[in-house]
């Protein structure tokens, strides 16, 4: 998602994160999407015709791009696939970013956070030297471990709030009087340069009838919704119980997309998982 | 740390964490250290005489190790640091792992924690491919996040229990009823696969006073402790309320000793660093 399409070349630096915004919403309406495609691409399941090519995953990635580019809002590749190949793996991702529409959003799925100067080495990696739009970053260590982020003027971060795995059970709603998750959604927002659109949250869609309490928390934020799909959460329930007036939220689908056709034609079905995805949201970014 | 200088061919695997866990202790009573020392390798802070050699950071860390290794039980690289070199990075990576004797522990200090799957795969990356002895993990994400790293037979996950930084007061200390560290700390011990001596945690040297209630809780966990020297915890405090019966701690100090000199005698320096800190620790690892 880069300025040059946004025609910002005049609009003063502070702005930009309102621009990106208002940039990412005319995404959401021109593609009538909420769609953010996860591009966990692992070699062992990518179509065996893909390993004579000389970076496979690549390969795989440009053809589902090619594919899908006009139905998603943001790409978010979970880096623990890349970094799984060793060298060769940040190279693939590398070329990934390169052949992503500059218009489309792109999340560097990371959950990276730690003390200040090593969050802050985290923070030129994604957002200057491989140029993500996004970082997904984990709260337990609190405001100096995210801040960081946070300072690069351009880039917006996804702090995990409630998230879609079983896990999330273990600390995330304690204690029931206030738990965890409100904390972290209340709190993160009063730091210094969180605003509503350059710090969202990643709120697991399998816990939907959550999203209407998260909303009111979080008006503004962007939400990072994983979980439909594979993990068995519902789009129109995301929706129905998760948009703001901006649309306000990224649904995001991986495995479902990514590897719904195993043969040559991988590329053309994942364009209509997801269409299917897109055609649910429709209606409701209709309505915006 | 291999299992070949531990002479465990003949012991049944379900008992290598014990073996492991005896090992590091009699590293612990051998250099009479509980020395961690952090490779938070920065290629602009290293000394320039190195940057005309192939890999300016692997022959800094190669120096340091050699320098320091009849001092320290563990070492433990900062991921971010290589992962901001890029592919390049990971190569540097690979090579300091090869020069680091078997004998001493390696942790790396990645602060992971995703979906069961993605866990899975880091987990993958750091234990079989780089073939690291523990990792750093964080804990919001709750058992499953976790779980895929505790499953390594052979291999510890650190915890993130109650860390150094500021930001600790964010999460980490609500409610004060039970606080969010005190609830890790319990937790995670009654988790699937979580024994005292493969599952440790992380706390704050800055936190020393703390240390007490954390041995009580965890009495038989390894804590690695981050935040003497730089961060300004003392090792006296952190061993006079954090020891075990077994030593039971990896104090870690990273560019108090790594960046101790900064001309051609830095290996040198470093040594001299890492004997002060080692001294402070041998009177109370002789009373074990």
């Amino acid at each position: 998602m880069s300025d040059k399409n946004g025609g910002i070349s005049l609009v003063n630096l502070a702005k930009i994160k309102l621009v990106k915004a208002e940039f990412l919403f005319q995404q959401v309406r021109q593609k009538k999407s909420l769609l953010c495609i996860g591009l966990d691409t692992d070699p062992q399941k990518i179509p065996s015709h893909l390993h004579k090519e000389a970076d496979p995953v690549f390969a795989f990635n440009k053809a589902i791009v090619e594919a899908t580019h006009d139905l998603a809002i943001a790409y978010k590749p979970n880096i623990a696939f890349y970094e799984a190949q060793g060298p060769k793996g940040w190279e693939s991702l590398a070329r990934t970013l390169e052949v992503i529409p500059d218009e489309v959003m792109v999340i560097a799925d990371a959950k990276r956070g730690d003390i200040g100067n090593t969050s802050r080495m985290y923070a030129q990696t994604f957002f200057e030297q491989y140029d993500f739009d996004a970082i997904t970053v984990a709260p337990y260590m609190g405001s100096d471990s995210v801040g960081p982020f946070l300072e690069f003027e351009e880039k917006w971060v996804f702090l995990l709030g409630l998230t879609s795995n079983p896990g999330a059970q273990d600390f995330q709603f304690f204690p029931e009087t206030q738990p965890l998750y409100q904390r972290v959604l209340t709190t993160a927002q009063t730091w210094p340069k969180a605003t509503g659109t350059e710090l969202g949250f990643v709120v697991g869609a399998t816990k939907a009838e959550k999203l209407q309490e998260i909303r009111a928390l979080a008006p503004e934020a962007w939400l990072l919704v994983p979980g439909v799909g594979a993990q068995g959460g519902s789009v129109e329930a995301v929706c129905q119980h998760g948009m703001n007036d901006r649309g306000g939220l990224l649904i995001n689908s991986s495995r479902g997309i990514i590897y719904a056709g195993k043969e040559a034609d991988f590329a053309e079905q994942a364009r209509k998982a997801a269409r299917k995805l897109q055609s649910q949201m429709q209606p409701f970014v209709e309505k915006l």
